[in-house]
């Protein structure tokens, strides 16, 4: 177990320096200090390995944007400030989700693609929950909008990345930006509702 | 000309659908109505191609970042406008540039890094000449910010692409954040500059 999570970690940086079809299964093993076939006792191939580390992230997230609190503000700010420290704190792994995605073969692919679909789900639950009022189609486009600007960090040069509070920037920039924009749409979007 | 148009349009295309990697000349020579070595006389080579299509985008890009309004507010709203416009137009484009500005070969990439310095330096200044009292660090993370939920519409999901005014969105979401985290982080780092 501790030898699947050296190889994880080795193949992140690897998939991140030189690209998931730039990095061979073998040269994954040897990064990880293991000889010739010993790795395949771990993983099967380099699908597999680039499908774990995507959906252990996926757990991760995942789990942030459950409610908690029985207060929709608090638990959309529990999981903005989840899914900002993530960014922070795992750039190269996001940075290789943006990147990669679409490298992942297909069985892996619609697998990972189905718990995306639900984890958007939940996020735009999160949204709606604490606004409302809000269209649909605002709700669906103010998610992304806002994963969006978090998931960015992940190509930000070192001279942005230099704030001292990136998390709290990050939070403070989205939770003034959502709530004015809802002031100002709720208005609009209430006068469609009553024609 | 028009030819050189046309092979830069089917290589944008073939690049986003299949990878810079899984595309060759040939390919896009064929897709462009190309026979055999044709496409040699319009470009020299894949690389040739993508620099052309990042640096056409770069060039639009940049001339939105110049201030032209001789007011701050105007024009960063201009920039933000312009930008939002473009990625919500061009996101084949912008997501060909976010998983492949790493493919870009050598001497092309270096160029071309030397640009992006030159436009993170503009829109920088624009941020700062907005809200004068704003940390550099801040200026350089927020501007980021920005700029990543702006150009994250490249990787939104059709339903969230469906909000009928995308742009004004962005930019009330971008707008009202900027101004209140200003209110709110100026009066924090004024006290800061004082001690």
């Amino acid at each position: 177990m501790e030898k699947d999570r050296r190889i994880l970690e080795v193949a992140a940086e690897a998939f991140y320096q030189n690209g998931f079809h730039g990095v061979g299964v073998d040269e994954i093993g040897r990064r990880a200090g293991l000889s010739g076939p010993a790795i395949y006792r771990h993983f099967g191939s380099k699908d597999e390995i680039l499908a774990t580390l995507l959906n252990e992230a996926m757990d991760e997230l995942m789990s942030a944007t459950l409610p908690v609190h029985g207060n929709p503000g608090r638990d959309l700010d529990r999981a903005l400030r989840h899914h900002a420290d993530f960014a922070v704190a795992h750039r190269h792994l996001v940075n290789l989700y943006q990147r990669e995605i679409r490298s992942l073969a297909a069985p892996w692919r619609r697998a990972f693609d189905r718990r995306r679909v639900q984890y958007t789900e939940r996020w735009e639950r999160l949204v709606a929950d604490r606004f409302p009022g809000m269209p649909q189609a605002t709700v669906a486009a103010v998610t992304q909008a806002c994963l969006g600007m978090v998931f960015s960090v992940s190509y930000w040069p070192a001279r942005s990345l230099a704030h001292e509070d990136l998390t709290g920037l990050l939070l403070e920039l989205l939770d003034v930006g959502l709530r004015g924009h809802d002031r100002a749409g709720g208005e609009a979007s209430g006068g469609h509702d009553r024609h």
